[in-house]
């Protein structure tokens, strides 16, 4: 068992995502971490609320971290893009 | 001056919320606080990196905090909305 229990956030419905770290928590983990981009990070927030809210009332959101990425463009050059990661912890 | 310098994050394009806080530190504030709600979340998230790689290099992020509010929905009930708050110190 390492720490690195990571859930990347895209656009599923959030309860898949629920259902990944939900999954981590009860085979073990004691710390689960997502990470999203861009317009995912709303449901990314989304998702740590209703883990702790609904399904692991034990768990709390120990650190948020935001950052800035650069990704290419098709048509050249970069675009910045935010990033999250929010360390759930049991 | 209070501490409650307070940038509500709606729909508006991210650059207004940018400015909106640029103001706030330029005319003293040491602290200003982005609050938004569901997709507007991500936007924050934007404006935040924005300003702290771009416009005001000695601003931090002090502190991020998420939650949940019940909105009353138009056929009665109500529905979750995740929230967040983030804390921009200089």
């Amino acid at each position: 068992m390492t720490n690195e229990n990571v859930v990347y956030v895209g656009n599923k419905p959030p309860m898949s995502y629920v259902l990944a770290v939900t999954t981590q928590f009860n085979n073990g983990a004691t710390e689960v971490v997502l990470m999203a981009r861009g317009k995912a990070i709303s449901r990314a927030v989304d998702v740590a609320e209703i883990v702790r809210n609904r399904f692991i009332p034990g768990v709390q959101i120990e650190k948020i971290v935001t950052g800035t990425e650069e990704l290419p463009r098709k048509e050249g050059g970069t675009t910045n893009t935010s990033t999250i990661e929010i360390v759930l912890k049991k």
